[in-house]
């Protein structure tokens, strides 16, 4: 155990680098702070932002909008700062998503609708705006959802996150709308849910 | 059996007075009907709106507010359209009740923040504001509600309800802003939460 002991003291000092300093990144890091580091790190790859999917993509920011337009051709991309993102059948069973971009600023946003079973035997929905950019890019916005209908009006206002935080921890952290699947009877209608989804440029706001 | 179904006969065409007959209802109603209708009835007494309490009050809604500022003097009344309900302490375990009033436009609101566990293991707020008036009044106003913090915004807009509906019917049929505990640390503040509280005649909104 003295051994042990001495081995520790060592690596306790030593310093290693980032496992993406191919990508540029030029931490050093004790390994007790490496894994951490590299989980956030800002040159580690993008995933495909694809919730919902067994797509195993990854690679730079600047290939992640080519990925989509190839790999998920389903998904309906529309432009403007104002648009209205409509869900269908969302009394379905089970976890579902809905997904589509949304272009405006010259960037491209991922909206994203989920219903998930956080809580056991609890289905909820959570809906967010995402940047396809960087954490630093998205500072520049902020996004609105708004669903209206019977009198009743649920809005969240937010800065998008940016798509290297992926949907999983956005909703883990309730950084989103998060409304009941009853909620969604005030707003649906015959199983439809549109969700009004504005974008702002934080300077305008 | 032959007599039974005879009695059935009877009791399926025999109308009974609503048992608030007394308080002016003039409805007469097949005993079938009768239960429905009395839970309903629109001269069934108030019962004091106050929630968390053990009170079991009940009355004309002409005395409710005499019975809210003399039985239950720690609820804090403010003056205004638009103020700033406090909640302190969130972090308190357990089913937790804030309530205070607002007076305005000749009428005074109730407005609820419960912590609840309405699904086992799961707590989340619902806030909500109610009419000391009758469900009819109630439809001259809008209420907004309001949660701001490290820029986010959670915003809900819909009609009061009356007191007369009590306020776990409200929450039952979702008819509030539902906001997950978690949540609260993006709005919260040192364990306290500002929520604010703004309420608009119909006509002007
Ligand atoms: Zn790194
Ligand atoms: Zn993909
Ligand atoms: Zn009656
Ligand atoms: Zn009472």
């Amino acid at each position: 155990t003295v051994r042990n002991l001495a081995m520790e003291k060592v690596a306790e000092t030593v310093k290693f680098p980032c496992k993406y300093a191919s990508n540029g990144c030029t931490m050093r890091l004790l390994h007790t702070e490496k894994r951490i580091h590299e989980t956030n790190c800002e040159r580690r790859p993008y995933a495909c932002p694809c919730p919902g999917t067994s797509c195993k993509w990854e690679g730079p920011l600047d290939d992640v909008l080519n990925h989509l337009l190839t790999a998920h051709k389903t998904i309906t991309t529309l432009g403007g700062e104002d648009i209205v993102f409509l869900a269908t059948d969302i009394h379905l069973p089970g976890a579902v998503d809905w997904v589509m971009m949304q272009c405006c600023f010259d960037h491209y946003f991922m909206l994203v609708l989920e219903k998930q079973e956080r809580h056991e035997g609890h289905q909820q929905f959570f809906a967010v705006v995402q940047l396809i950019g960087t954490e630093k890019e998205a500072n520049a916005f902020r996004y609105k959802l708004e669903l209206v209908g019977h009198g009743r009006k649920l809005t969240w206002e937010a800065k998008p996150r940016s798509i290297h935080c992926s949907i999983s921890s956005v909703i883990c952290s309730n950084d989103c709308l998060i409304f009941e699947t009853a909620m969604a009877s005030h707003f649906g209608d015959n199983g439809n849910l549109a969700i009004n989804v504005t974008i702002y440029k934080t300077s305008y706001y």
